[in-house]
């Protein structure tokens, strides 16, 4: 047992009770101890409420000179539609190390969309005796930042149309008037976020009564493009019937309707900056030059140029700062920011995982999750978010479970909610030993970039010992630095003590330097085509000449040294969701190219991603209620 | 001074400053230190940073045997479109009662929208120096109170447009095999909120298997008439083009489209909701029988008829404790709920007021405004939420302005944004005196509801001596218990002193009974009638057979014994905004009748309600951003 105070013995029970029962069966610390524990003054963090505090940022200034822990990203073989236990391991494996192992560790978690906990998903706190508690606090509301998200993404939205609305019924002078109107003295002015916007136009003026009538037209009319409008509206619910709408038919609004459609929030570009922003002048700078849609002319139009950069960030502002709860056994996680895995790049914030490696300081270890397999989520850490926040991973956990190696090796289809073919049931080695394939690419992509590779079975009660150890021996083969057996979802940090060790070992022993899959000064097109190339394609192709056209205009308009965010399906490494194991020689179809440019890449479209999803027939909320003499939620899973 | 040890003496600068460097010149008190003053212990109150928490309604448990404070509230005269100063008055008597007449006090308002901060409105966090702090926490996202009732009220949104469709594309068989899947065993069970419905219908059944194709139909077809559909999607954003909107246009709602719209979050029904609930187990009830929209026989359709009254419930778990926070000179403040003043009640919520009665105990005062002008806020604060929480006040307040009563007595038309006619800058006693006729029909509305009525007359550097004198006079010849001149806009507290001293005599010299206005047991028309009478009106009409229909539909669902929320303009007591003093003998015309049952009340329509704001050419937004070295929010007004 480790030094700290606020670890947490668990009492484990067999068969493994309900998550929310497990989650309810333990009393969590007040938040200000975890935050003792990581040494954090009070002046470091803010309370929301007993269970969660906010880190606030400048604790970075004040620990600028001391050293990282270690960094340990975990990923996935290519998942059952079940889920493979990602989640589930990177908090095991935190409290292996951190309640049984003495080491400093902080989890660092993705904040989870509200909207799919009402409908079939549930949370995403974990399971079994590995979980973020309180559960109902991590997948409601949290802190309040995916909220902060919604309501910026949509002002953004209504000053777009209000824009354009302004524009079609007001001369340039008057537009001028209005958007400088005179003070009581009678004279004009610029407010500060319009020199973003003049100096852009290459206008140096300070009085807006100096322009030149063709100065006031190119300052006042954005002239946007109704047609090449991307932002859309966002909410964080399960709301199909908002995929398509059309606005604008109030009388008020003199027929100026437009078809445009609601996303659920954490895919807003917001989200994205939120999770790739390293500072408060780093995040403003980011919102301000999102790209909304284009003028007629060809010219991107921006947040800035609307005049809302500033206030977005002003909504943003505690946004930034992570929060700090705790697993079942007491270790400190950080929560924040949770982008879509697919249209964005699916791993929590640069801020989070940079303050947690000062907190924990040389020796010690922070554990991060990215979304999807390792294909996408992985791949998107090392090109995406490490080259952003400059760190270094040493070490990298890809999970399996025998259950979706057997469907890599040709098992039945697995369908959530349908009962589990015999096949996943009772030993079938061989079908274990064919589905390592897709491991083994997914170990040889990981290991490429530099770091150690260590495989974590996640082990349920029907695995056996052989198929267990063909799995480890198929591991090794491949290149992984170990291979390793743990049963954390029965046993909390017990069952993952073996896999800390192994990741302690491979954090210890990185012999190489970070590599990423491609650089960034080479074309679009290339960036695509060497991703492609790790999924296994012989190619890429552009669909139609949409795509070639995106890609020409973002390279026109100086985006093209962006790094590349693919959207591509998580259940195979080609575009083919049923394309198991580790296909090779397709070529991989692009339809469309699209941009976040706040953010900071470019996201081709391989097939149809939804943005909205839906509810159900009977959704999850018909179980979840108040306790209304304990306060207690019910029915959350 | 008062013995309090969170009081702060304010420097006073002349001319007053702008709001925001009022605001930031002063270092807030740790909220905790507040909480501490009012007796407050540690496990009362969950914090949200430094300078606010949620005071927990547990409270109320506690201090049950104790005694009640005074009970004071605000309104005003018929305003100006510049608004007559209610909100910084409510503060400025607080900072007069605890900072200088060493009185227990607790300040309640309600938590403004944060649509309109970033509109033309910008804050709502008092003025000059009688303001709420830090005001920017104030204006945005406070404790995400108002970001619940967002994602609860669209959460019931989509379940209403979910469950349409997954009727219309299953058979009943289909529909209940869906609402109740079998477990592992093959038994079918209800979940428990479906026993509601069950209940409705008659059905006391409590195996799914046992009811008859006819009960099954009953039960799992809500038959929701589309064009009944009540509930709207909500938004705390400005965003006219979301008025009016067809959804379901994408390719996978099967051309299921309807016309719907956006309102702005405080709107919903669920902030009425939470404003008049009195405890959690009530809060239950009432999201749970909020109606949504008819099914084709005509009946209403609840929350709980979808399933989701529970899930509503957890998403407001946390808003029904209302928010600490203090003024300028250190008095407590609980900010809570903000429903509409038109379409809603438009008053801070009972829990709040009910805790802050307790916390300042007897011979403490609770000062708490009602939105818009007297004959809407005050009349709906005592028929309405004084109906509900079973609380009594002593004292009305009314606030005047000389500038509104010249209004009032003829004076040219008062325009935003436009400088003021002359008449209004210089002294004119006979429009003030004609003026005052607006005055005295609050005083003799608000008098006859038992308590006594304090006139405010909120002076501007402009009035003069023979103006103030011409109001107090005609206050007290038409029945006022006193009538006060303050200046705590420019002085903070100790010019609001006298009014202090007027509302503790008022508050200790009460004679009568609190009376209302209507009994609740007479038919919606009589109620209306009432009320209208009130404005000075004749009678009422019903614009059309609709809204006749309206009312014998709402009789006929055994709705008509509850309390009439007036949606009128505050511009005119009666439906004309330009009919400005004290109309009389016109018919008051309702053209619509809605309801809001969950809140409890009918409110009938007087004119066209805007449920969603616009923004204009040059929004606020354009002067506010983030300071990024310290962090401060700059241009907030």
């Amino acid at each position: 047992m480790s030094s700290s105070k606020t670890l947490r013995k668990l009492q484990v029970v067999s068969p493994v009770p309900a998550d929310i029962d497990i989650a309810n069966s333990v009393e969590p610390f007040h938040i200000s101890e975890i935050a003792k524990e990581l040494n954090l003054s009070s002046n470091h963090y803010d309370l929301y409420g007993k269970y969660k505090a906010k880190v606030l940022l400048s604790v970075l200034d004040e620990l600028q000179g001391s050293g990282d822990g270690y960094y340990v990203v975990v990923g996935g073989i290519t998942p059952t539609p079940l889920g493979e236990g990602k989640s589930t391991t990177t908090v095991g494996l935190c409290q292996a190390l951190g309640a049984f192992l003495d080491k400093k560790v902080v989890t660092c978690l993705r904040q989870p969309s509200q909207g799919p906990t009402f409908g079939i998903k549930g949370g995403a706190a974990g399971g079994g005796y590995s979980q973020v508690i309180p559960m109902d606090e991590f997948n409601l509301h949290l802190t309040g930042d995916i909220h902060a998200i919604t309501a910026a993404n949509n002002l953004l939205a209504a000053a777009i149309d209000t824009r354009i609305f302004h524009e079609a019924t007001q001369s340039d002078k008057g537009l001028l008037n209005r958007l400088c109107p005179p003070n009581k003295e009678g004279k004009r002015s610029f407010a500060n976020i319009m020199f973003r916007r003049l100096k852009m136009l290459g206008i140096s003026k300070n009085n807006p009564d100096d322009l030149t009538p063709e100065e006031v037209k190119k300052f006042v009319r954005l002239d946007i493009n109704p047609d090449s409008i991307t932002w859309r509206r966002v909410m964080d619910v399960n709301d199909r019937f908002l995929r398509k709408i059309t606005i604008g038919q109030g009388p008020e609004e003199k027929g100026m309707v437009r078809e445009t459609g609601f996303d659920i929030s954490v895919a807003s570009e917001i989200m994205a900056v939120l999770a790739l922003t390293t500072s408060l002048s780093d995040m403003r700078e980011r919102l301000g030059k999102m790209v909304i849609g284009n003028s007629k002319a060809g010219d991107p139009i921006i947040a800035d140029d609307l005049g809302v950069g500033g206030a977005l960030t002003v909504l943003m502002k505690d946004a930034i700062d992570p929060t700090l709860m705790q697993t079942l056994e007491g270790t400190p996680v950080l929560v924040h920011a949770g982008p879509f895995a697919n249209i964005a790049h699916g791993n929590s914030s640069i801020v989070a995982d940079k303050i947690a490696l000062k907190l924990v300081g040389p020796g010690g270890f922070v554990v991060t999750e990215a979304g999807f397999g390792a294909d996408i989520g992985t791949e998107k850490f090392m090109n995406i978010k490490c080259r952003y926040s400059g760190l270094t991973p040493q070490c990298a956990v890809i999970v399996a479970t025998i259950r979706a190696l057997k469907m890599h090796g040709g098992g039945p289809e697995v369908v959530a909610g349908k009962p589990l073919d015999h096949a996943y049931l009772s030993e079938n080695v061989t079908l274990v030993e064919a589905g390592c394939v897709n491991l083994a690419r997914h170990i040889s992509n990981t290991k490429a970039y530099g770091v150690n590779v260590v495989v974590a079975v996640n082990m349920f009660s029907t695995d056996t010992e052989a198929e267990l150890n063909a799995v480890r021996n198929a591991a090794l083969t491949a290149g992984a630095f170990d291979a390793v057996v743990c049963t954390h979802h029965a046993h909390g940090g017990k069952g993952a003590v073996d896999l800390g060790i192994a990741v302690q070992r491979a954090c210890e022993n990185v012999t190489q330097p970070l590599r990423f899959l491609y650089p960034l000064d080479i074309s679009i097109k290339d960036k695509i085509d060497a991703i492609a190339r790790s999924y296994g394609a012989s190619g890429v192709e552009l669909l139609d000449s949409f795509a070639e056209k995106q890609i020409e205009m973002y390279t026109r308009q100086g985006f093209s040294s962006l790094p590349i965010c693919m959207a591509k399906t998580q259940y195979s490494f080609s575009h083919i969701p049923s394309e198991k194991g580790a296909p090779v020689g397709f070529v991989l179809p692009v339809r469309d190219v699209r941009a976040s440019i706040g953010a900071g890449f470019i996201y081709p479209l391989v097939g149809t991603m939804s943005t909205m999803p839906g509810l159900p027939t009977r959704p999850c909320f018909f179980e979840i209620d108040v306790d209304t003499t304990t306060g207690r939620v019910l029915g959350l899973s």
